[in-house]
């Protein structure tokens, strides 16, 4: 049976009782935040005078540089896009056939909460799951998978890549270890990987390796390097380590209606994200208040805290008084089936504040 | 993990070695037999003169009014395609919009053998796994699997139809009484239901009912109507017992490449599959053959016969003494692991003689 | 032969020359300007605060409320993407189905300048040309390909809507009275109507006319109103006067990746540009210097102005001093054909200063 | 203006007057007959015992071999399948991209009578028209577009192939010659040409050259051998001269619904109409009645006779006299403007009589 990660429950819990004074308890997702300063800034700097649009504008040549040494991959080739579907959906279309079956684990953003947009892209791809604890995939399932897929008969869908998420769905995270490992099951069997870097950041800085070491060094071919839940308007960039695929990523992204006339808004936005590291500060910052989150929580969580998003069981009573003190989150399904303990997923982003947590913590662990 | 059926062993495993003089075990599928006498005739006689194409000729009315009776369904609608992949991927694409979800078994013909077809022709929809037994979809699987299934949010593919495959891919059998329970499931979801009926006849004849009693009274909206495996050249019937989707799917199918010139030639072979019952007379022959083998067999089944379709485990002295025999059928998966236990999947057809069913028994018995 | 519009000189002749010190005459589309003060100042109000995201924040509300008040149509529903093409590929998809033709002239956006995007949103529709002079279709000939399209015949891609743009791809404009004609002919036919109004607000201040009057009260289905070529970062909104289609677009633009996490951001643009009529003004201003353009140069043009967005044949050497001293613009394809003589097209905006204007008329009208 | 070659008068014009006694006047196309004697008769031998299914058979190896020779060949590859669009489509989307342009005629088969079955295999391309009388492509008109056609601009589809018909929606024929230059014209843009081979024999015999040099030797990638209008039952085969193509083509023909479980009867079909060149002396005969009509008119035909199908102006009283005699043939569309001379347009086979001719012209010839 496929989940519906969020179906349950899919408007955030807003209350509308008075919220705190002081905390603004949104732990919906880390896309509820706006822009930090510097990003706000970048956007009223790059609104000067005329620029060439689409995407051929200086900055974006700027940023192409900047991404390529940050990422040691002088060859790399970078498109940007607004949303993280249509990232994932134009990298997977770049690498899988009409007929190619990806691989995906069956909680993953892709296969769940993009209406399709995989199968849309690709012209008709599926999406196959592999089995694994946590939001992660196991290797040996991985590699019992591909081994029993049916690569060279006509009558099945081709293996045709491998998409791993990190963070994961469950907010854990891969190592570079495992996710090496699972790069290398994938190329044994012929298949290039898709990383979903939604919340690519907030890993890094987590796992504190660098950039090339969580993506290409570790057998990643295309990265979707997620801006937007980490303080841009809406901003990813999908990153070809293979610069080859570049022109047909392009043309599809055109195709998409994705390519911007005022393309110089997006590229200014993420070199002011990536000046002096801001991007890996407003990271740190979201894992550190999920990292606050964890410890005042008096319940044990779900799953391993990854980084800034993570799972814990709430009693009913204080589901209800965070409720109608406002508090912002989204229930699993499996709340439905014990509404006195009911899970909830809270994610904390750049503008997370500690008040936010302590109005929080308050709360959810009141007695039962 | 999804498994991929045929997919380890997709050549029939032909043996070099010289056939019975006398028995020829073919029992890799029922689509490896050719035609009998009557539809032959049908054939020739077909080709008496000129004739108006694209299913405008005379012979199309007259099928169509046959089936309205022999369904019971006076306002019911035919269309003839050849294969059974474009028959189901056309229905589908009538019942299912491209952000659809096609609920089916994870064994099913349309998910596992169709090269994604299904996904092709509805231009990207999601065929989602309903848990079940022996290939059988269950009943309260079907009905969590629809409750969480994200209706009316927008980030999740949205439920369509439900697919059902009667004989199914397990050679196991759907009662009347349980395609009526599924399609009650699947209409208080507000879901139509889809019947790959490639065993349609072989079913109906087990069952001991009436064509409506396993098609609309037991809430099949569209039936594919198998003529290809049980006697035909590559004539299926898409019937559509709601008409008005019918001009969609006609136009479909010319899209498709799949609307004959010659088209006479398809409906002369099904009226005269219908004369007389002949297409039941073949399938309770290919039943019969069935049946004659599963009590030949020393060993158990591994699930419950339907019809013309079982799975047994052999020992691996019969098996390659089958196989120096030059019988032919598919290994199931799990071969690999266990070869000297291999599983077959052995298949009936209206052409199995008596001797073929014997010749194979005096082997598959043979002592470990 | 299908003309491709930008196709000879695709990048816009940026010169490398110093540019005037107070001139900076960029005509090479209304998409080169950024955002005027009250819209960036939107931005940062939105910026306050957490926000629940995909268009359920309370500001998509009210611009609803808005734009229903300000086409007096209270039923009309409202979808926000953030470029032209998405927004005319969505409203195309939901009213043509893959087996469809759109009945567009030939040089419209969608079919020159898309690489495909109607296309691809369709699920593989056809776009079928309609004759007309100075990119305008003429209603006879739209009477006779409707005529003769085949509606009914299976062979036949089935005819499902018409397209129109206003301002057109010439620069002209449609009146009031001719969309409704075109729009007559189209129902009279059975297609619904589609409106590109990438520069409606253009059109419509240049029609002196009420938005209602150029849009459902001329027969308009979906209109596409333009906000990024007048004075937006990136917003368009899909009005459906028909709101029984709003679902399936929601479906299809979040399947194609364009709805928006933040969206708020959208939603506070496209209300700050329609309070106290800005939208109009900025249109307003943009058309004042197509006008002065126009009433400036020595040349004739080669279409009737119908708003911001003139082409004129320029003098050889005007051409080169244009270029020299920093000129944009883009050329027309015939410039290969006469180098002497090149026809440039310009685009004033909301951004364009007089000083620009009298920079490029002083060397605009140099002797040949 | 896209002319819809056979719209208005989709079915066949079938008189409910006694036809004649001896003469059975049906021109509506060659596919309104049915098989020769030879091809039955192989059917009825390939229907003995069983065989490998999809294309696995031994039967088609030696088809394999067969064209090879025949074509001189020998790296080529074939598929078979049952529609002229299915094989024109999946031709197309071997050599098509969904971002790319197919360039043809605008009454091209593939245009105007597949229901947009190119556009729905190749995932949305665009069909572009290339001017030319008689059905014929005009090279320099073809020139030009390709000049114009934007090239590695990102806005543009990209020009992806070049697809010719032989003999042409006219009934004219391309000589060796003009497919050379064509052909010639594409590959100096980078583009690899499909040929549809629908009337290919009616065209080589006419030609009075070898299949290589209509083919492979005159630049064609790809080839549609058309059996249906020559005598086959539903055949057609796609070759590949670039035999690098066959896995994808055969991956598309799957999930299509094109691959034949029981493909024998295919390949044996074929087998029997290339031998002892019984393909050829069909299309010579079918072309020997097209000569005879055109002698016996009294009028002149509208385009030079290119093989078994030709077009002539009727005068009214011959037009209703044939019709009342049972005459069967197609209308052009501008019969509507001129009933009083109704176009007409005749297809000979491998069936027709030479009373038929008879019988057609001894009323054709009517006074006015």
């Amino acid at each position: 049976m496929r989940p519906a990660l969020h179906s349950v429950n899919p408007p955030p819990l807003t209350s509308q009782a008075a919220q705190d004074s002081t905390a603004r308890m949104n732990f919906a997702s880390d896309n509820t935040s706006g822009l930090p300063e510097p990003i706000m800034e970048a956007l009223i700097r790059a609104n000067e005078g005329y620029a060439a649009g689409y995407g051929a504008e200086a900055q974006m040549d700027a940023l192409r540089d900047r991404l390529r040494r940050l990422f040691e991959a002088p060859q790399a080739e970078v498109m940007l896009v607004t949303t993280g579907s249509a990232a994932n959906a134009l990298a997977l279309a770049t690498l899988c056939p009409p007929w190619g079956a990806v691989y995906c684990h069956e909680l993953a953003h892709i296969e769940v909460d993009e209406c399709g947009a995989p199968e849309f892209f690709t012209g008709g791809a599926k999406l196959v799951h592999v089995a694994g604890e946590d939001g992660k995939i196991d290797p040996e399932a991985l590699d019992e998978t591909l081994a029993q897929a049916g690569r060279g008969v006509v009558h099945h869908v081709q293996p045709a890549c491998l998409s791993l998420t990190n963070l994961t769905e469950c907010g854990t995270r891969y190592s570079v270890a495992e996710i090496s490992a699972l790069s290398a099951i994938a190329k044994r069997h012929g298949l290039p990987v898709h990383l979903d870097g939604a919340r690519f950041a907030n890993a890094l800085v987590a796992e504190g390796c660098s950039p090339a070491e969580m993506s290409w060094r570790a057998g990643v071919d295309v990265l979707v390097l997620g801006g937007t839940k980490n303080g841009l308007l809406g901003v990813e960039a999908v990153i070809f380590f293979d610069p080859s695929r570049l022109w047909e990523a392009q043309l599809r992204r055109k195709r998409a209606g994705h390519l911007w006339s005022k393309h110089r808004f997006l590229s200014a936005q993420m070199l002011a994200w990536l000046e002096d590291g801001l991007w890996l500060d407003l990271a740190r910052h979201a894992n550190a208040m999920g990292a606050r989150l964890e410890a005042g929580l008096s319940q044990r969580l779900l799953f391993e805290r990854g980084g800034n998003m993570i799972f814990a069981r709430l009693s009913g009573t204080a589901h209800r008084q965070l409720q109608d003190a406002g508090a912002q989150y989204f229930l699993w399904p499996d709340h439905q089936r014990d509404p006195d303990h009911p899970t909830v997923r809270l994610v904390t982003s750049w503008s997370t504040h500690e008040t936010d947590i302590a109005a929080f913590l308050a709360r959810a662990n009141a007695a039962p």
